[in-house]
């Protein structure tokens, strides 16, 4: 299949261009509005757009009248609107290149991605700064941003999914920094910056590379080592519970719109996000992708879970079917806590102003319980 | 007329009940989203509400929703939980009780938008303070929120127009405070709370109240005496430049969508407007409005502002024609800057990420501007 022969893609080919573009622009809205670009600005660029092949050149063109304003506003000195302009140019960027798969297109468009993020996270305050986590798969870009002040933080790492990345998470991100947290915001093996640049696939394993991410986060000054959280989305939240699983120093976890395994959600997906899902795990075509993605399942694992997990679900998800969620409830024997939205789409994006201050939230209390045990375990040393 | 007869009201006589519905959302809901109500929240209760009549039930009811997450989340020490879900809770009772005209059941709905506010407004920090502008329309409250820190500030006054108050601007508040400005925001006489609670109506000098602003500004703590700057929308975008005009303290102001007269807009307002603007004027009937707007122009005055003018219009406005601005353009003599948006809408509603902005940025070089100034006239005082 023709990578732009976008239809055929999405499973939209039994509808006109126009209605098939209709009804991708409504899948997509909530999403690209909870992830950065403003509702009036996302309106109007979807609303120039008549046909699937004019979606990445109008999004980069917004992208690039948002760069002129964030240049002309950090050479007048106004920090904030510099800011604010270079992470949306680089949301609109992002937004372009989403429509494409790992082409000659994306690889144009994603280097503004990061460019411009990386430009806008030096002008934050605490800044977001690039950092490297080191393991076997070799040392992998991330985002780090520390709130300032004294005293240790909890700190969150955020993951991803088969295509939502490091610099989607900027909205996430702020809700927790101004919660106090500590937060890194990584592209894994296989991920986002990591495939595209590092030519990286993800192993079944992965969860290896997020222990490294927790090593690091344990070397960073005023991280509180017993308030490592981990938040993920989507295949994400799959790489979350796997990880919780495998290392114990995860405080809590939470999962939105995770799946048990990745097989079933490829045979039921539109050839769009089977090429993602193949692409994730360095399969060339689909065909491959399938055999490899066998192996990508929480089968046995769950019950390693030592940490209380937080699952959320929107029980409008058309990509991840509440039986996956179901059976992650069903297995993990630690503490899981099930919450679901009934207007809910996939990792409940419709829902962001109320999801993820409930995440964040939740981690202060499981933080503040872990210092009220760290607390009695202190007392106790005290000869009574 | 009945104030219940919405298609009536709104001059959209000529739809069935579900297309007059259909097109004011459309009208309503970039306003909606810019001051103060997520994306998502909003896009869910306008899909809730089948009928004019389940405007006010539909959005008081996700206020309560609201307001019980806030409730809880304070109880449970999440205070910025809290305080952003007292905040949108707020917003949805303003949203519910925009569309009714000063009956019961608007009275019903405003002390929540206001009660819950200031809840919200307590739990920021610093906090949005309820202060009281004292002046010879008597005591009429307003919020000041002054950013933490040293040093001396500026400030910007915030003005409404003939339905838009006090409760409306927190999202420009907050773009004013990120950029290090102290911000009051006021109800004139006949707008908002003064209007519904102190049943005060707009006098033709309403400037004297601003300038009593003014005064109340310049006895606050570190505001700057020679940073004063005024904003506001539509009809407060007129009582901005008739304040300009009057008072000599103001740094520079800025106005959006603002008409020069307010006759000519009446007569071509469907009823809803006309009965907001003889509202704002104290006349209980339109006809007794229209005979008292007749004084409410800026003919004559605009001349005599000395200050710098920013004027902001959007090319779609459907309530200001762009003559009302090109008359004002061509009457000011001091420095105007005019600035149009050609797909904007009546005060650039659904351009709120770039215009505020902008004019924020502006008013902090007029601010440099002046402390230039000031600089020579200190060297000036030191003997060569």
């Amino acid at each position: 299949m023709e990578h732009s022969d976008f239809r055929a893609l999405f499973g939209l080919s039994a509808f006109s261009e126009e209605e098939a573009l209709r009804i991708y622009v409504q899948r997509q809205f909530s999403r690209i509005v909870a992830h950065g670009v403003d509702y009036d600005v996302a309106q109007r660029v979807v609303g120039r757009i008549t046909a699937f092949d004019k979606w990445a050149p109008e999004w980069a063109g917004e992208g690039g009248y948002w760069e002129a304003i964030a240049v002309k506003a950090r050479r007048r000195g106004h920090r904030t609107t510099a800011m604010n302009a270079f992470f949306l140019a680089s949301s609109c960027y992002r937004v372009a290149q989403h429509i494409l798969h790992d082409d000659a297109a994306k690889m144009a468009c994603y280097p503004k991605v990061v460019s411009l993020f990386e430009t806008a996270g030096k002008l934050m305050s605490p800044p977001l700064e690039r950092v490297s986590i080191r393991s076997s798969y070799g040392p992998l870009h991330a985002y780090l941003s520390v709130p300032a002040g004294r005293g240790r933080l909890p700190a969150v790492i955020l993951a991803g999914g088969a295509d939502g990345w490091r610099e989607e998470y900027l909205p996430i991100t702020l809700i927790f920094l101004e919660r106090g947290f500590a937060v890194l915001n990584v592209d894994a093996p296989g991920q986002g910056a990591a495939r595209l640049f590092r030519k990286t696939a993800m192993p079944v394993d992965v969860e290896r590379f997020f222990s490294a991410a927790v090593d690091f986060l344990l070397k960073t000054p005023r991280i509180h080592p017993q308030q490592i959280f981990m938040l993920g989305h989507s295949v994400g939240g799959y790489l979350t519970l796997r990880t919780a699983a495998a290392d114990r120093r995860l405080a809590a976890c939470a999962a939105l719109g995770a799946p048990f395994e990745l097989l079933s959600i490829f045979d039921a997906s539109p050839p769009a996000r089977r090429i993602n899902f193949s692409l994730l795990c360095g399969a060339r075509e689909p065909e491959q992708g399938r055999e490899i993605l066998r192996q990508f399942t929480l089968e046995g694992l769950l019950n390693r879970i030592s940490c209380p997990v937080l699952i959320i679900h929107g029980m409008k998800d058309s990509v991840v079917p509440f039986s996956h969620v179901e059976r992650i409830c069903s297995e993990v024997r630690s503490s899981v806590d099930l919450r679901t939205f009934e207007h809910g789409i996939h990792t409940c994006d419709n829902y962001v102003g109320e999801v993820y201050p409930l995440i964040a939230d939740r981690f202060l209390d499981y933080a503040g319980g872990s210092r009220r045990r760290m607390t009695r375990r202190i007392a106790n040393e005290v000869p009574a």
